[in-house]
């Protein structure tokens, strides 16, 4: 058993300053351990005590009988670091450190956390700043936290990372009051040694969890958390993520609670995605996703029954569904003349959706047959039944019902409880039938069951090879355009055709080479912005080349700007449509490429799609469909369809350079990169590239 | 008093059909009027009973000994139309009718309905297919809803209008687990004849409501709701709707529960929008703002503080605040010191928003010292505490210290309660301080506590006159595009300067008199899009009018198209920008302006704004700042700005036009309006107009 394992299952635990007061915190962790069966050894360490409870207490860990599996450390910070060195000198295999004030403090609490962390040596650090662990597949309580007060915590298969213990809190007792059971919950804390990408590489092969819960403030090692979620993808276990630090203010706020890094939160958006990562756009959607999927179905499609007996909550929740864009269409005929049967008064109509069953919702045998009804109806992949106050009597009635067909069918099945019944939704989810209070979850949740594992995670992962391109001696600093544009051609990304020329003479010598007008641009690697400046002039003829040179130059020394390394020809051509790509290094996740539709108004709306490297063809397409004007390239109002493999192939190129250059490259973008009608290709215009 | 007040307050009540049976729903009304202490008569009406627990049972509604105020009527559809027109004649005031199988089942009900209608005559009728109405101010239960079941029932200063009898129960059940208390709840079911114009019409002056809830499935009559909401703009008094059919799903489920039409919900966006009510977007949302409004406190900006004892919350609701566009500012140097001074172990930064005092958290007085130095401060306009599970045991100690500290403060006091503690979110919701489970309500609600009754309501209402324009004898059908920028022109909208031309030769002339090159176009009303069959020519020269006019015609006859009366020439403009201006008419809310970005990229991100007419100068204006692409008017990248003065005038110009065409406007369309630089004004270029 390597050492995650033992921390999570223990034989034998040392609790380092237990105290046999239970209304202090330090006095509950034993209490907790004791109430929820623990069967192995429990050690309290404090000098001042000779026992808690029944159990001896022992004045330091030198004392100890045994190297325990865990150290439950829960002294202040000034004498947690000494306690740690002792559990490392007898072999413990893992210690949970409780205590806060360090990095998330302050600089001094930060060089104290290194010092706790090099205490550790080769033991295992939880925390600090930490509320520990929760384990409720065995029953293992290494934590502090109120929520453990709660009578009966069901256990589940859901296991919860958690950067933060007040959340780990809140979740727990949140979901006990919803019946929703976990397997595991952990709270990593400050991160001193094991962070979240441990915890969820450690969950992914543990049997008791089928989904990932994770509330994140920051990513210490994203390739640690990329490998684990790829693991994950390929088991098929689910992985849902809240992560804070979306606004300026959350990330702040973030940083000072357990010092993690905030990275740009679109960059986060697009780590996910390309991971097959749900996340949880709200706080409660972190519970209620995780248990929709825990219940193990998934709906094939976006066709959906709603089942009611109270017509208004049957429209909030057809409404909830239609916005998230789902289908809620009326049944097939087939459907209609079983529902029809059901209605002897005749009042509602049958061929409607939501399927109002009025009075079949008092008769939990009409209620069975119309489940049934839309169940094996060919129409629907989910059903959402309401739950009214007619159930609120007898909640037993409506559940028995809904549980029993499900069982004959493997479309997911939903509830919304209309009114305040916490009683029924917990009754609900206990029984396996994920429950909801707000109709928007059912919306969200049926989203979150359309969900499978990405196929492209595997393949942005293996089956993409990084080119082979000799790289010559390239100069650290800016390069100039027609040196950016030949780094790019090199590794696949087509470029307008171009000569360089150190004179007007053989500029003009280059544009008759050409033919026809030509593009005459300065060549400066220390101008960045040519236009700006009078050094770019669009179809000039060969003859008016001397001319527009020399009016050039004098552009340039009017503007005050360096003298030019030389002059660009340039092909002259027309695009069909105008994209940028461009190269970021997240300070966080990583080298990333974005692409951009061009043009004023795109930028105005901010028309851009990210991904992080590596990067796979599924990827890129995915970008180009994200952005909002890709009808422009897809062939708008009769317009000619762009040759978009190629502008594939130029994205994928693009990224593969940036792979190959690694650390080297410091930026990159092309703008514009032009895309011709479908079969003519894409041409890289203009360009530029920074090199380390 | 007239007929509403004697519904929603009766002195006397018949129940018609009322049962001895309380486990029947036609056994509950007669109980919930004793129960919840109606002090006035009632009146069981049943041929088969002779009491109903101590009250003597009447045959029939002539044997009852005075004409009730109010006639309660729980049969079915066959026998509710006999029941109302006894109720009629014998004075009754209003009659609540709860059967369905009337509008929302089928043709039949709706004739049902019409019947029911007639027989009420002068008496008003609440339903059918409606729950009732629940007075909570006066204790006056004239419903079977449920929800009358829960023991205690708060009264508050919230009340609601619901189209639907189901939500009504559960947004009844679910306050009073929160322990939110409303005024008055009415469901107005089918609105056979009192809909929620009118109720909402009669809470804008019951003393007893300070906040009015709406929950809307469609409007009937647009025009009362506006002049209730007028009327309770004027008196400060917010109105929050949440209104489903937002999907086409929804607005289906919604036509078919209770009748209602959906009408397009971009268009009650801006109904909403324009009459300073609040649109609620979840359906926790519909208890949530007005729970906080009813505080009657108002947030003076946007600047939040976070108290919290537990650091993982305090940074959800930061986060949440801070995607919500609030700003989680540090304290203030006076302030950090005041914090700092709390903070004896150090442990904590005092210079930090969340403002974690996980010390003091447990002990009242620091904490309160923490919440007064908050609102002290002149750097927050609002304070959100973050309850943790440390208050789970004691919660009045955290309750007594924010609403002390609230009263020596006007600012509004939020509380978010991290773990599951209902009995903490109703004690602090009992007390006057608004108290959320989800971190997003925070936000949401603080958004609403920056609301203002709207100053253009009242201005849009009253100050804006519709020009007294000659309209001559306009013909029916199309207008052709001279006929039609001559009507626009007469209302005041700014048009290029152009020609009707006959023939070549005085086109030709035509484009002399305007000098330099002008724009050719053929005249037609039968041509929708000229362009589109070669059609218009820009930048042509007089000297090849005769050419292009020939050219054109062979266009017309090539493409199909009918021969076109005339020629238009029309003086060449350059706009800095381009705008639509088009008119709509909603079936359900009626006419509006449509305002949109010209281009392709604004098409394709939907880039419009709409009104409703009337329309203000202050309603212009706001929908040029809503267009996603503003900045491109508004001097974008250095570019000049543009003369948004002229267009905004233009703008109301063609509104104007659009209300005193009045139901004559079939059609109405500007496209493109040029805009010039600032001082420079607008043209209308193309358009079209449609009288019937």
């Amino acid at each position: 058993m390597d050492a995650i394992a033992r921390l999570l299952r223990p034989d034998s635990v040392a609790v380092i300053g237990a105290s046999a007061d239970p209304t202090k915190m330090t006095g509950r962790p034993v209490g907790y351990l004791q109430k929820h069966g623990f069967a192995g050894a429990i050690y309290p360490v404090n000098p001042r005590a000779a026992s808690i409870g029944e159990l001896p207490c022992y004045p330091d860990v030198a004392a100890l009988p045994e190297a325990p599996d865990v150290g439950l450390v829960l002294v202040g910070p000034e004498r947690a670091e000494q306690a740690v060195r002792d559990l490392a000198a007898r072999g413990t295999a893992a210690a949970i450190v409780l205590a806060s004030g360090y990095g998330e403090a302050s600089p001094d609490g930060a060089r104290r956390q290194q010092a706790l962390r090099e205490a550790a040596g080769p033991m295992r650090l939880l925390g600090p700043n930490t509320i520990g662990l929760v384990n409720l597949t065995d029953g293992i309580m290494l934590s502090a936290t109120g929520a453990l007060e709660v009578g009966e915590l069901p256990p589940g298969r859901i296991s919860l990372v958690s950067q933060s213990g007040g959340i780990l809190g809140s979740l727990l007792s949140r979901a006990a009051d919803r019946g929703i059971g976990f397997a595991k919950l952990v709270s990593t804390g400050n991160e001193g040694d094991l962070d979240s990408a441990d915890l969820v590489e450690h969950l992914v092969e543990d049997d008791a969890t089928a989904v990932i819960a994770v509330y994140m403030e920051g990513l210490r090692r994203p390739d640690a958390f990329r490998r684990a979620a790829q693991r994950a993808a390929a088991c098929g276990k689910p992985i849902v993520v809240f992560k804070v630090g979306r606004s300026e203010s959350g990330a702040r706020a973030a940083s000072s609670h357990t010092g993690a890094l905030a990275g740009a939160d679109r960059m986060y958006d697009a780590f996910f995605r390309q991971l097959g990562v749900i996340r949880a756009e709200t706080f409660a959607d972190l519970l209620d996703i995780p248990g929709a999927l825990a219940c193990g179905r998934r709906a094939a499609g976006r066709r959906v029954a709603v089942l009611t007996s109270t017509g208004g909550a049957g429209t909030l929740v057809a409404d909830a569904c239609g916005l998230a864009g789902f289908e809620v269409p009326p049944p097939d005929a087939a459907t209609v003349a079983r529902l029809a049967a059901l209605q002897e008064g005749g009042q509602a109509a049958a061929d409607r959706n939501p399927v109002d069953v009025t009075l079949a919702g008092l008769q939990p045998t009409l209620f069975r047959t119309a489940i049934d009804a839309l169940l094996d109806s060919p129409g629907y992949d989910a059903l959402v039944t309401i739950v009214g106050s007619s159930a609120l009597a007898q909640p037993d009635l409506v559940a028995d019902a809904v549980v029993e067909c499900q069982a004959r069918s493997d479309k997911p099945v939903l509830a919304y409880v209309s009114p305040h019944a916490p009683h029924i939704v917990r009754l609900l989810n206990q029984r396996g039938i994920p429950a909801f209070a707000a109709p928007e979850a059912c919306a969200t949740v049926l989203e979150a069951l359309q969900h499978r594992p990405a196929p492209d995670v595997a393949e942005s992962a293996d089956s993409r090879a990084v080119p082979e391109v000799a790289l010559p001696d390239l100069p650290a600093g800016p390069l100039n355009e027609a040196e950016s544009k030949a780094l790019f051609a090199r590794f696949g990304v087509p470029v307008t055709r171009e000569s360089v020329a150190a004179d007007a003479a053989s500029a003009q010598a280059a544009a008759e080479a050409l033919g026809g007008r030509v593009v005459l641009k300065v060549l400066s690697r220390r101008i960045a912005h040519k236009s700006d400046v009078g050094g770019v002039k669009v179809g000039v003829p060969a003859a008016d080349i001397p001319a527009a040179c020399a009016t050039m130059l004098e552009n340039l020394r009017r503007a005050g700007a360096p003298e030019p390394e030389g002059f660009l020809v340039q092909e002259l051509v027309r695009g069909s449509a105008e994209v940028i790509l461009g190269f970021h290094r997240d300070p966080q996740l990583g080298p990333a490429v974005l692409l951009g539709m061009g043009g004023v108004a795109a930028e105005l709306f901010r028309d851009t799609a990210m991904r992080l490297l590596p990067l796979g063809r599924a990827d890129a397409e995915a970008m180009l469909r994200e952005l909002k004007s890709w009808p422009l390239l897809d062939g708008f109002r009769g317009a000619p369809r762009c040759d978009v493999a190629a502008l594939v192939d130029a994205i994928l190129a693009f990224a593969a350079m940036a792979e190959a250059l690694g650390d080297r490259l410091v930026e990159a973008e092309i703008n514009p990169v032009f895309v011709m009608p479908e079969g003519q290709g894409v041409r890289a215009v203009d360009g530029l590239a920074v090199l380390a």
